[in-house]
């Protein structure tokens, strides 16, 4: 163990783009940092969680770390313990340390694979999340429609690639909430139409961002390939 | 129709009681914002809402309404009705309005009925929802548990009286969000011990308050009577 006084990490989350979004305590934590890292998908590529806070970061060390869109499971991890190890350094240096997400940060965020393997390394008492507005909740409110009211129910599952799978859970819950859609949009929206369902659905695509696209006409969005960082919320009539 | 520029209206997600947790959107409209309606539950009873932003909010005409906690619908309508008229009276002198919620407006919030007459009243180009970080997402912050990763499903439901009726959401979801837990704390308990889900729970009530209360050994519950204003997080654990 380092003899140095270690300082703390914080896993933020930013809210769904809208650098408005952020929380107060964001914003302080953000501020009382000393370095921040970064996810970003390809080493070419620009990080959206920093094009959010880009103009709250000025004079911090950011340090990008790459966490590619692969599917082996194995091979990503050594990214992970690779950003984990790195952030221990800092924090060993005495050094408080940000992690940015997009979202909330425990919610469908990669951030859940580095909190893993920070666990591992770092006393829990030094590891801080703080929560974020979620797409859904920020969709919702730009529609104006209750994800729910009373007893009613909700569920908030990703589109399977059989998008049958969905059939039961929009059958039984009063409120869906569509993650992942991308190539499947068309399916989903067909099985929506089937059920009667298309009338009460919302779809929103790459809320708070330059290029946001947002329709309560989901007909409309077949064969548009609009699907990719989007969701759809399916909202049942309430029962009164 | 008035012939008066009507204001805008604005209904304001707070997050879920630590004043930090608002948003900077939430802020700074406030900041914007003549009149300030405030729910709370009886007359004699302090609101909740006021609490977290009083000291944000000097100087302006504070309006505060009573929504009894009452079964009827009917007769609670007509206090919703009531509101929403005041705030269209207010929108029609060209003040900007903000309605204060607790949580995020639209997830398990009253404002929805609010939002619901108002509708009829205003047009919608003139109501404006700010979302607000939930109860679950701050807890989950809290424990640094993920709600859900990769292709995991959540679902989030009020605890029903006969605490049976949970069962199926609980063998189906990864990550089953426990929503007015209240009297029947006890008996979701027994069930999540009986189904081998007590270990891989969470319980916090009053977040953000200041007498927030949080535990990950659920089974120190019983008994206790610390089901109001709790939430229990129920995460199954990942699959990888």
């Amino acid at each position: 163990m380092s003899s140095t006084p270690s300082g703390d990490f914080y896993g933020i989350g930013l809210g769904p783009g809208d650098p408005e979004l952020l929380t107060l305590k964001a914003l302080r934590i953000l501020d009382e940092t000393d370095v921040v890292f970064v996810p970003k998908a390809g080493i070419k590529e620009e990080s959206m969680a920093l094009d959010i806070v880009r103009p709250l970061i000025n004079g911090k060390t950011i340090i990008e770390k790459v966490f590619p869109m692969i599917k082996d499971q194995d091979k990503l991890k050594e990214f992970w313990l690779d950003a984990a190890t790195a952030i221990k350094e800092e924090l060993d240096k005495g050094k408080n340390v940000a992690f940015l997400t997009i979202g909330d940060s425990l919610t469908f965020s990669t951030y859940v694979y580095l909190l893993r393997c920070l666990k591992d390394m770092v006393p829990e008492e030094k590891i801080h999340t703080i929560p974020g507005i979620t797409s859904f909740n920020a969709a919702a409110s730009l529609f104006n429609i209750p994800l729910a009211q009373q007893n009613e129910r909700i569920a908030i599952i990703p589109v399977p690639d059989d998008v049958e799978g969905l059939r039961p859970t929009l059958e039984d819950f009063d409120t869906v909430v569509l993650m992942k859609v991308a190539k499947r949009l068309d399916k989903v929206v067909a099985l929506l139409e089937e059920m009667g369902l298309a009338e009460t659905s919302v779809f929103a695509s790459h809320i708070g961002l330059e290029n946001a696209y947002a329709t309560s006409d989901i007909t409309t969005l077949k064969g548009s390939g609009k699907g990719y960082m989007s969701i759809i919320i399916v909202k049942k009539p309430a029962k009164r």
